[in-house]
């Protein structure tokens, strides 16, 4: 970031008065230009067979990797409207957004997940330009070691624990330290 | 916003490829600058006594009204960590974050609030350049018609409420509409 998006002159990194963090400040109009955590959103769709719908990601980062819809909130949405907004473009699966089930902290990327469950309407979905596969799952076929994210991974075993003992509540978790990239060897159970 | 923080030519507002929504697209370097809605983290802090200590705010908007510690979540930290900074920054009070106790949507001002409980350490706390006037207020001193903001409000009621019913839990309520600004005879009870 070098220059103000209000006018265009060089900006630079300074305390601005009344703050205690650096800022990219415009020395010409004084705009400050504020880098702020991001939102992403996320849904766990569950069919009336109690299956959920998982999307295998046609993009990086972990293209092949699986996951249930999620991305990043827009501006004017709440975060059950962006979750069933993204069942819509990564799945066209059209999905009732129900219970937050997690709020996951992931300070090393300066993200926040809000995840809900919902409730997937009719039958229709199907592959997208983000995802190369959409398939139903039950708790038994979900690929543990291939999910795509760490976030997604606690958020579906929140949602399993929860459904099994027949009370949904919203699970808070921090993910402190970034992981250690996954091994092709480990990711497929050692068979290669 | 007019130009491109990256190489400062005129952004254009365009749907990119792959997207669907406008964004800001530079011509000359390709950047795009997203817009993105923002985390607003607070926390109720309690004594060892039960009071909650709230600040009087010394800015705009809402000057004079009363709220907890809260404000923007920074970049790298968790939302119990910036609930913790927003009580040292506007009330000089150590506090340890706790429980998420409400997740609150307001999708017409783009913001998502996070606001833990937390234990205040010590006995130390006071005014600071944007509290005015910061005090331990049982439940039945808190000034319910001169709370800044809805979610504050809200937030209050669902800490009393839990610790009331000796369980807390995390609390999800969206905010879809604007609230009509409070006129200063209803605020102070019709007494002007
Ligand atoms: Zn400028
Ligand atoms: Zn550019």
């Amino acid at each position: 970031m070098k220059f103000c998006n209000v006018c265009g002159h060089g900006v630079d990194l300074r305390v601005p008065p009344d703050d205690h963090l650096e800022r990219h400040v415009c020395g010409h109009c004084g705009n400050i230009q504020y880098l702020n955590p991001k939102a992403i959103v996320g849904i766990v769709p569950e069919a009336e067979d109690g299956r959920v719908l998982m999307c295998r990601r046609n993009i990086e980062p972990r293209l092949g990797l699986w996951t249930f819809p999620a991305g990043f909130m827009e501006l004017g949405e709440t975060s059950g409207d962006g979750a069933a907004r993204e069942a819509r473009e990564e799945a066209q699966a059209e999905v009732e957004p129900l219970e937050l089930i997690a709020v996951i902290n992931v300070p090393y990327v300066s993200q926040v997940y809000l995840i809900h469950r919902g409730r997937l309407r009719g039958t229709h979905f199907g592959p997208t330009a983000e995802s190369s596969e959409v398939r139903l799952m039950s708790e038994g076929e979900i690929p543990w070691d291939d999910i795509a994210f760490p976030t997604i991974w606690h958020s579906l075993k929140f949602f399993f624990e929860d459904r099994r003992r027949g009370r949904y509540e919203t699970h808070s978790l921090d993910l402190k330290y970034r992981p250690r990239p996954p091994q092709r060897a480990e990711i497929s159970g050692g068979n290669i």
